[in-house]
């Protein structure tokens, strides 16, 4: 079934429901296990929305895209690749996503978001899908700078790191074929991304299992697909939003008035 | 004050105190706020012992000691590098260290853990110590087989986030001098590392500043200042003990029998 769930804050409470049209359907319950409407029905505009879920981890694949490392001229992986994105950078849709402390190259990456809805380990390919809970719009938020400057050690996990890096959101959907989507990114309104899920290296149901082998994934954890082709930099007050049909749009705004500390 | 804080589950209940000798004072509030103790003491031996801390992220340094540094002819590094341990990684004293489920070279790596205590963002060298509860013990597993098979993507996330690859604790202890530590780790009741932490190449005062200008440390927060020498392989059912003086012996078996799925 074809739903999408957010969550979100209204008059002081945290709650999660589905969202129809313009319209949430507050649920009570567990996200991720028994819920049921409540028959609650509010405006989308009356409340803060939040993280779609509450991850233990965020795990990010690199180099998944045929035609991003044809591109780069990378290699073909044998295995996924992956870092993990630091708690601190997980943000909601609408939060703003804050410059560096020191001025540097800041990129955004629009990506598609594996949602795990049950426990998994060393779960084979052909029982992944069934783990999964549904999918979300990320952006791999990345100081380009950072990355490669210390020639004995690549700085993943920190260029992908700081505070806000990590929007995720607006919602979780279910019931998508992951192998029909497209990942569109807006840059200023400016489309810089429109890539197909179906070019992944690794597709959903191998990168599960692959994962799940190594790494127990819990319910509410997200795997971040990876990129491709039309990465590009922010300026301070750029706009970055991450489309998905189906799922939604990710708006993020990268700096702010008085952001910087 | 020197206190060595400790979280157990004890019929049924999870709780926290202090360990004084091989009993543990209960007390009630919040570890790294308020608390008092309950006036209840019991005998260490009737507790399971938890995590001593539940952080939000464990950061884990590479290359931060300067007599591995020399004996691997690696360069001195102009920043602190770092990776971030899975959470489905941390384990608790004497929780077994479970094998890979494909036979690989397994490594220890004993190191001292910094333990935030509150909130540090953008924190200036000199108040760094304010924001510290204490100092664990973790042993920083590795799959050494992992690491550097792709040529083009080191993969640290992986090799070092497997299930129960971070065992953590006892406990956490306060009041110490870092600098006057010693990391000893034995692998069979044989010392196999026993190094100095004057040796760390950034200190922590400036690990934890410069961390938190990039990535906000929350209070649990984990920072494994790296190794030295002496890491070596385990064998299925080697038990690995990391001891600091203060601190206490983390001590862990690696594998079990029937532990393989």
């Amino acid at each position: 079934m074809q739903q999408r769930w957010m969550r979100y804050s209204l008059e002081g409470l945290i709650g999660f429901g589905t969202l129809e049209g313009d319209r949430v359907h507050e649920h009570r319950g567990e996200l991720f296990g028994e819920h049921e409407p409540t028959g609650r029905v509010f405006a989308l505009a009356d409340a803060q929305v939040l993280m779609p879920t509450q991850p233990s981890k965020v795990v990010a694949m690199w180099n998944n895209f045929g035609e991003l490392r044809t591109k780069l001229k990378l290699a073909l992986p044998e295995e996924p690749l992956y870092l993990l994105k630091a708690p601190n950078s997980w943000a909601a849709h609408g939060d703003p996503i804050r410059e560096p402390r020191t001025p540097a190259k800041v990129v955004f990456e629009g990506e598609l978001g594996i949602v795990i809805g049950k426990r998994c380990s060393a779960v084979p390919e052909d029982q992944a899908l069934a783990h999964v809970f549904g999918y979300t719009c990320g952006n791999d938020v990345t100081v380009a700078d950072i990355l490669f400057r210390d020639a004995s050690f690549a700085q993943w996990t920190r260029a992908k790191g700081l505070d806000t890096f990590c929007p995720l959101g607006p919602v979780v959907a279910t019931g998508l074929d992951p192998d029909t989507l497209r990942v569109k990114t807006l840059l200023d309104g400016q489309v810089r991304q429109d890539y197909p899920i179906s070019d992944m290296t690794f597709p959903v149901q191998r990168l599960v299992s692959l994962i799940s082998f190594d790494m127990t994934l819990l319910p509410g954890d997200v795997i971040l697909c990876g990129t491709s082709v039309g990465v590009g930099s922010m300026r301070p007050g750029s706009v970055v939003e991450v489309e998905i049909d189906g799922i939604g749009r990710l708006a993020n705004r990268y700096g702010a008035p008085g952001d910087r500390p």
